[in-house]
């Protein structure tokens, strides 16, 4: 998405131990305007699939999955993170790892909001290592719902997290893909639109 | 908001220690077309004030306050619980007590997006002791921002937060406000339109 790379280019910030923050648009204040054309173009990208909800994960992941659902019709569910281990039977649970935070997360979903009759889109704004995105299709997997693909706003190239979910045979969908950055370039992977 | 009221009553679910789940619509899993209407309800009420951006605090506030930006069509600024004390001077910091999860949580957002310059509108799910909206009142008092008014989807009444910010003279306008709950029945107060 053009639009896209030239906003990361021009409004985000490279940061010591490949940190891109983009805080300015799409994690901290976040451009509603633009964001609806980052829906619109995850849309156009999966608007063939049977998706009846949408996936995401606590925090920055539930503006953009919001924003999104609005060109699907479909309602949102989002995974929270966990203050402690919850054993209620009526939860799915699993383990995320954090590499900014240096820690692992619980992360729940109630099984009253995602069943083996759910056909899925999972959105988040960052693919890096994956253990969110893996997270959460370990989730779909405990609720035997179909997956129908992965939309993200800018994944990492350059670290394992998309290479390694589409060696498994998943959809994934970037809309944006760094190949490499420094303090004044990111450069991009090229795209087929 | 009646509409609200009506859904509410039936798809909360009341339970014990004053806790009312609508994590079938608002929270967990959410209801887009239903948050639109919501947004819609903000604008009617505070559509004639200059406001330029809306704050609210991760996580269950992100989705309605994206949604309701785009009545306004401004950004949304949304407040970090933050893992640990943050001493960075580019940081407004403030600490918010949480009942629901017995803890003091470090509250941050970045300078960069709250100035003397900006109109304030908050946005949050629920309303209840008023911790949360107090922490962001004090975020935006440290940016030395102008608050416009305060957006709550539901009140608990039956707690003082809404009284005490009221009695500041903040302009706080809760969708639905409840006056009481037993198991099988949730009482509202009257509002006029």
């Amino acid at each position: 998405m053009k639009a896209l790379e030239e906003k990361i280019r021009r409004d985000g910030q490279v940061r010591p131990g490949n940190i891109l923050k983009v805080d300015s648009f799409l994690n901290h204040q976040m451009d509603i305007e633009f964001i609806n054309e980052i829906g619109k173009e995850f849309h156009r990208l999966f608007g063939d699939r049977p998706i009846n909800k949408i996936l995401t994960i606590e925090a920055s992941g539930i503006g953009i999955a919001c924003l999104t659902a609005q060109y699907f019709n479909v309602p949102v569910v989002f995974a929270k993170k966990s203050q402690s281990v919850n054993l209620d039977g009526d939860l799915y649970c699993t383990k995320i790892a954090s590499f900014t935070h240096k820690r692992t997360y619980d992360v729940i979903l109630s099984k009253k909001f995602l069943s083996a009759e759910d056909h899925v889109l999972v959105i988040d704004d960052f693919l890096a290592n994956g253990c969110a995105v893996e997270g959460l299709l370990d989730i779909i997997n405990k609720a035997g719902a179909t997956l129908e693909g992965v939309g993200i706003v800018i994944e990492k190239g350059f670290q394992e997290g998309g290479k390694s979910l589409r060696a498994k045979g998943i959809d994934v969908k970037s809309l944006a893909i760094i190949k490499g950055m420094t303090d004044t370039d990111i450069e991009f992977e090229e795209q087929d639109d």
